[in-house]
């Protein structure tokens, strides 16, 4: 969230918009309703204007009660206006209210508008709309109102702390150094074989191209933009990408979406895993750090009502240390558990969610990195710790409450040689030929990780299914809007 | 690009990575190539590692000088080196450097860095390498490297200053209290019936999903946000999006790109198109300041080296006002010119790039807002401004040197039965019903504007092909990585 503008109203007088030309001589001072909650009543709060849209109307004989809200925070401004100001007035219709900011005698909030003059901008038929005053709508309900769902506290509140995270990511990266990249959304390279693209045509093929389609190759929705990110590592030290990336993968977990988020990053002269895992940890805490701070009126409202018990876990301290294990350990632990497990926990299988949520559980609800996967388990991208006949790779993956894995990341195989013997007995040799060589001129140890950004907002706000962090999820036989 | 620590040598003891958790008894201070550009010699340099490529070797009798740039600033960091300190070292090559970091004794640079190790991290062999050292490459041959373009000065520099720009366009919008959406990229909604889309599907069918596909309904890449973010201003007063959009269509201009960013925003409770040409400006302005003041280096690259004649220009001094003029006075200038254009300049007819760079030309080589569209010539949602049979819809394009159309944005039509009747005519109402449930629930009088940001980056840097501000180009017949 923006930080408000402290408003001087000795100065209030002049319009508070900018650049705005127009002529004010009588105009009311436009405040949103962030601004009005925290003006200084004291000075003079005269001929205010405030706009929005009716969050709630309480009718008594003397006086009629407004809450307004404009989508800039999450408290909204009460009104007080005379019964016979304005009769349309209903729930979730749009308003324009002129009038005096006073103190308020309620201690439900500092300050209220005591209405003058108010016009109906759009109206809204209360039977028709489809959240009711004073009720609350379960997230299953408000998500076939794709339309109309950030009118709703919980949602909004939503768009506000993923507008907050979003920014603060931006901010992570930039203030340490990196470059911000636009990996490329189409692509022909099918990112690890990983079967579950999306393929990409132009729909009116027009007679002019040729077999090979509009690109002239098969191209694809990326699922990473890590190799891309690889790319620029070969002449920046530092680069990160956060754009959407895509999976057609048939599930209709509360864990997955066909379209994400990923937040990844990639950094030059790694001297070992422990520099990726720094990056990590620091990312995940700055952020959280900057959210509890930027939008505790959100988090609050998510700890409260969303997910209760979250507001006293590991999230409103991030001063704790993040726990390391080797997969190796981690299997020990698993093969130890008294739970039984649906799951192989054999070395050398993959961890799986419930794996992942029994790690998070043993080291007291708190998130852990598990390093050191075994080599087939992870891509050919991975760097060979060519540590014996239990070979692994220097990968590690970020576990956390409530999600399992949050980020995954790894140092790559830099080593030309290595990687050349990895490729040819993968058959990709040739795919990979530019990969390849990034090490034959000037290749140089990196790594990186990647984030996926709807699970990062569900592990810290608690919210259990991944449709409801995003405004327009989708997913099979779902592409609404 | 960020700001570089001004580093206190005094503290140079401690390792300067925050979160450096290693043993540093005996290690160098490592400084990036732009930490090292900006230190103060006077306090103590010794013991500093630099890692980077090499761009260029100088050998003499008794020294070798070595330019090392690692992407974190346009100029090198000299090194001065004796010959017999290592052989291996090649243009390209990756290289850990350790010495002092003294004054230079030349003119070129302030700083230089004696060697006291050179370590080659990774051999590049010159003759394979594309690039060849103090060649200057035209950008038609490095576009066919996409994999090392970020190596050369002048892409280097171009992803620098994208970075810087994407940064700044983010601040922008935070700072002016603007929420940002991630608007969908997969969408249903085959907006405007623009025909010229790309469609998505799972390239893997596995058998299990009906015949509408993985979505159940046919689903296209996102040819703009604008709707979705409308959706957005039911709530919030002011919402951005800063996403990619992709057209299909079969255009090798210099000007279009199949996959290409647009910066889009809504803004809710306007008064008049003025208030959208208000936020054009401010951004078009805001940003260009920031790259001026955050990239100097580059920006005089490119002034210098690429587009010469672009510094004296009106970019170098944002202090101007940008001129309007409406369409019909557009197409009077038109019709007055001297000049003869391919395409007609009857009143209703939509202007061409030639007729855009005419009018800017006109103005004086300065930006120019051109409004008031005739209602035939915009889509649906722009709002009729009820004016007569010349009749005209509240539309505004604004065109900008050497590029023509930079934004384009409207006030949307927001009342309902306006917007009912014209969706009625176009056969469209059922396909927009959601759309027009917007207005019937709370409808507020909003309008906005997208920008692309690839030719925003073309107009200031002056670069003539769209795919040189890029980092990854799709256009027909090519999808290269």
């Amino acid at each position: 969230m923006y930080a408000p503008r402290k408003l001087m109203f000795s100065v209030l007088g002049r319009c508070p918009w900018r650049h705005c030309h127009r002529r004010h001589s009588t105009a009311a001072t436009k405040l949103s309703v962030r601004e009005a909650l925290v003006a200084n009543v004291e000075e003079g709060t005269k001929n205010i204007k405030i706009q929005g849209w009716v969050r709630s109307i309480r009718s008594q004989k003397e006086v009629v009660f407004l809450h307004v809200n404009d989508g800039t925070s999450l408290e909204s401004l009460q009104i007080v206006a005379e019964p016979g100001l304005q009769s349309r007035i209903s729930f979730g219709s749009s308003v324009e209210i002129s009038g005096e900011l006073v103190k308020s005698p309620s201690k439900k909030q500092n300050v209220e508008l005591k209405a003058e003059e108010i016009r109906v901008t759009g109206d809204c038929d209360s039977k028709e709309f489809p959240f009711k005053i004073k009720e609350h709508h379960p997230p299953e309900y408000v998500r076939q109102f794709p339309h109309l769902r950030c009118r709703t506290n919980t949602f909004g509140s939503l768009l506000r702390v993923r507008s907050e995270a979003t920014s603060a990511i931006h901010q992570f990266f930039k203030s340490n150094g990196y470059v911000h990249i636009h990996t490329p959304i189409i692509t022909s390279n099918d990112c690890e074989g990983a079967g579950e693209l999306f393929q990409v045509e132009a729909s009116n093929r027009d007679g002019t191209q040729e077999d090979g389609g509009f690109f002239g190759v098969p191209a694809f929705l990326t699922v990473s933009g890590q190799l891309h990110l690889e790319i620029i590592s070969g002449g920046f030290r530092k680069a990160f990408t956060f754009g959407p990336t895509f999976r057609a993968e048939n599930s209709q977990s509360r864990r997955h979406l066909a379209e994400f988020y990923m937040v990844e990053a990639e950094v030059s002269f790694t001297e070992s895993l422990e520099d990726i895992m720094q990056v990590m940890e620091n990312l995940f805490k700055d952020t959280t750090t900057t959210l509890l701070s930027n939008c505790p009126d959100e988090m609050n409202f998510f700890f409260k009502h969303v997910s209760p018990g979250q507001q006293g876990s590991f999230l409103t301290d991030c001063s704790f240390s993040l726990h390391r294990m080797s997969y190796t350990e981690a299997l020990e632990i698993l093969k130890k558990a008294a739970t039984s497990f649906q799951h192989k926990t054999e070395w050398g299988c993959d961890l799986q969610t419930e794996h992942e949520k029994y790690l998070v559980r043993h080291c007291g609800d708190l998130p852990v990195f598990v390093i050191n996967y075994p080599y087939d388990l992870k891509p050919f991208y991975a760097r060979d710790n060519e540590d014996g006949p239990q070979r692994t790779v220097a990968a590690v993956d970020l576990l956390v409450p409530g999600i399992g894995e949050l980020f995954g990341g790894s140092l790559r195989e830099e080593r030309p040689h290595i990687l050349q013997s990895r490729l040819d007995t993968l058959g990709l040799a040739d795919t990979y030929q530019w990969y390849l060589d990034l090490r034959r001129f000037g290749s140089v140890p990196h790594g990186g990780f990647g984030m996926g950004f709807e699970r990062y907002l569900q592990c810290i706000l608690g919210i259990d299914n991944i449709k409801d962090v995003t405004p327009f999820p989708r997913f099979p036989y779902s592409c609404l809007l």
